[in-house]
């Protein structure tokens, strides 16, 4: 009885061998005179914790996949009554939770990540970050830029992300071959930037950008005004247009700095976030970052128009940007997700952290020690984000009908032990490389810490390669 | 010519290889008519961090130790012109740097990590922490939660710790056969603990414990009077004359929460500094934990007296005790360092995420992106931490005639590519888990991840077994 028994050995150090040996024994494969469903993978862990609606954690736990869908998510034991599968991931001294989701970040900026830090937002910008970008954004930067980020999305455990960048199409082919999920978003500028030299030479790369990737399976394609003050009017109303046209995403950097709420309260006599409203900007698939200058009226009316937020501690602490008011959002009930902004200004991709960060940074600011507890930093990083995405009916959780985007995150070290809680564990002991095995719609992109979708010793070659002209550049 | 080889091997991917060869073949051990001085370990580094006072840099670099001293710190090639070593350890793609100091923790207290989090201080300590310490401290859990502490410290490249706990003879003698170094400090309490029921009694117990321990090669006895609202002025005072008695450290908790601050203006209409002061505590061998409610004048008094200040910016950040003002101790030059407070109030001892913290903590405290940059952050976990313990004249930088305490860190992961600046790397990208080789005093205490001192799998599940005691006890 292989198919059994190869479930039986998933789950044998979680004491309920006797159980399935019993089972497989005496029922075979059938059960009350039903054949088990054949699917393509199960997954066993110690503690698979759902996020589903109900927070259910089951200790040990079993998610069966078919194809790129959740079809079961039971104990062990449920599981191996009901399927039987062509492959078992035995992640028994694990936890399996959904993949984490990334809802702001510049992937290809991982190549300027330690560049420069330590300096004024604006000597960073004009001294380091724009002359490195001016010199060596090329498709080539883009293409290998994206494989490093996602080498080191797949290793640290996030399974979604949204982008923001130029050449997105190269970022797109990227992702999809490294098998991540993407809502990647072409930017929009006012200034000439190195895939757009006008604004409207941008929203039509946009535009041809949605339709090559409009249906595609990991792809959600999507355009991204940069910001409120780097685009007039009529820019940002033709990307939200364009965004309404063919129902994607419309990415927006929002009220991160103080200078941002100034200019707008200068020019316009408003927020950024009334400015935005005021010409019509948002809707229901607008995601807004930082968000940390918003007051209740801005509140208000982000949740209003069903406005995604992604919040990003780590950014905006190293940048000094100032305090998302997280707290406010989350009682407000505003779509919220994490991110970690670009690896230039963080300075790693690790949603781990950015979970941690959230908590320790809310804590801190509203000097409440109970302010924002793991499970609601774990439910940012994951059903939050999917919400803040519009997504959260096909990812952000374990339940059955999802796209089967999960990992498996090991507590075995030293600074994991002892174990009282899961949830806890996560947020304040773990990091992304405790993750063992990313799944991505069904797919294997990390099993046992082995990449199964990218060349991992060519990646970092190209990267290393690739970073002496971006020495060059800021020389 | 084996001895040269050896050193040649090390270095080999440094590019320097075809000169070492040279100088193999034709110097042989013999230079200028002199022979090479045998020592005992050479280390050699991509980069070599000294955390001098001119914060020297080598790449490649190399130091050389000879028993527990450093005996030579430079180019790989003029160390091996001038030693030739028994055993070299090849760190050729590593940042080797000073090990981490670790100034303020509760080292036994890696038993209570994860137990409970998200609570009011006082619910926390109420309802989790004192019954489970009623309950479970004893020499054996002690024993049981230093080794712990201790592989999580070997791990993460702490190699000096500062520690404030009970039963500390056995948290001296755990520390001692793991192979760290240790500042140890019996607390002293008003109220009846696990190890003496009175003040009086807690005092004998210091004193035995001081003389047990003085001349130690890796063990400092300390004193620790835990806090001015614990102890009355009597004891305080005989805490300070026994430090001054034996010229061993004493170590406090100040200034840590608004409550202790409140709590001093109402009984002593003073600051909890001013108060240590006007009672004559403060001496150059003190060292205060926290200081996060201090005036200016408050600054001045901890800098007139040489008191050393332990900043513990993730503890402080979780239990929303408020922002200590680390920019005006560094302006003020008082001796500064940090720490990750107790595991249960962090939730682990790594360092180099209490150095990341400190840096983020500062610039979204002062809303200024260029303060306590990555450089100022290494200062304060390495040569920060030995002034602030007095110990800078033996540790905390690799310079020649110090205690052989250092570490090496890989720089190899996805997250920390490319590599512009090693130091932004250390503070920004790297974690604990990227040490790969831990010395003290010369001592191999881990060597490619391998832990040489401890037996890791016994280790834990003695952790594990303890740890269902800690949840009886809070059940």
């Amino acid at each position: 009885m292989p198919r059994a028994w190869r479930v039986e050995r998933a789950v044998q150090s979680n004491g309920v061998k006797r159980l399935l040996v019993a089972w497989a024994l005496g029922a075979g494969v059938m059960v009350a005179g039903q054949t088990a469903r054949q699917v393509s993978l199960i997954v066993v862990g110690r503690f698979v914790i759902t996020q589903n609606a109900a927070h259910q954690m089951l200790s040990p736990g079993a998610v069966a996949i078919d194809g790129s869908t959740i079809v079961g998510v039971d104990t062990p034991e449920a599981i191996a009554r009901t399927f039987v599968a062509s492959d078992t991931i035995a992640a028994n001294d694990d936890i399996v939770l959904p993949g984490l989701i990334n809802t702001h970040t510049h992937a290809p900026m991982v190549m300027y990540r330690g560049l420069a830090d330590d300096l004024a937002l604006m000597d960073w910008l004009n001294r380091y970050i724009f002359p490195a970008e001016a010199k060596t954004v090329s498709p080539d930067m883009v293409r290998i830029g994206t494989r490093l980020a996602a080498l080191e999305m797949i290793e640290s455990g996030t399974t979604t992300f949204a982008d923001m960048y130029y050449f997105e199409e190269e970022i797109a082919r990227a992702t999809r071959e490294a098998g991540l999920r993407g809502i990647l978003g072409e930017t929009i500028l006012r200034f000439p930037v190195a895939d757009a030299k006008t604004p409207a030479e941008a929203l039509a790369r946009a535009e041809r950008f949605i339709k090559a990737f409009k249906n595609d399976r990991l792809i959600v394609p999507a355009v991204a005004p940069h910001a409120m003050y780097t685009n007039d009017a009529a820019t940002l109303m033709a990307a939200a247009d364009l965004g309404r046209k063919y129902q994607v995403p419309v990415l927006i950097h929002l009220a991160e700095t103080e200078d941002e709420w100034r200019m707008a309260r200068e020019q316009h006599h408003m927020t950024p976030t009334a400015y935005l409203e005021s010409i019509g900007f948002w809707g229901p698939r607008t995601l807004a970052a930082h968000g940390v200058w918003v007051d209740d009226a801005d509140i208000a009316v982000l949740k209003r128009h069903g406005v995604g937020v992604s919040h990003n501690p780590e950014s905006n602490m190293k940048l000094a940007s100032g305090t998302a008011p997280v707290s406010k959002y989350v009682r407000a009930n505003v779509a919220l997700g994490l991110g970690t902004d670009g690896a230039a200004s963080n300075n790693d991709l690790d949603m781990f952290e950015a979970m941690r960060q959230a908590s320790f940074l809310a804590k801190h600011a509203t000097r409440d020690s109970t302010a924002l507890p793991a499970q609601t930093a774990l439910d940012l990083g994951t059903i939050g984000g999917a919400r803040a995405l519009g997504m959260d009916g096909q990812i952000g959780s374990l339940e059955v009908g999802k796209r089967a985007d999960l990992i498996c995150v090991s507590v075995a070290a030293a600074r994991q032990t002892p174990l009282y809680d899961p949830v806890s564990h996560l947020i304040y002991t773990t990091r992304g490389d405790d993750v063992r095995t990313t799944i991505v719609d069904g797919a294997v992109l990390m099993r046992d810490r082995t990449i199964k979708t990218l060349d991992r010793a060519t990646v970092i070659a190209d990267a290393n390669r690739l970073a002496q002209k971006v020495r060059d550049a800021v020389k």
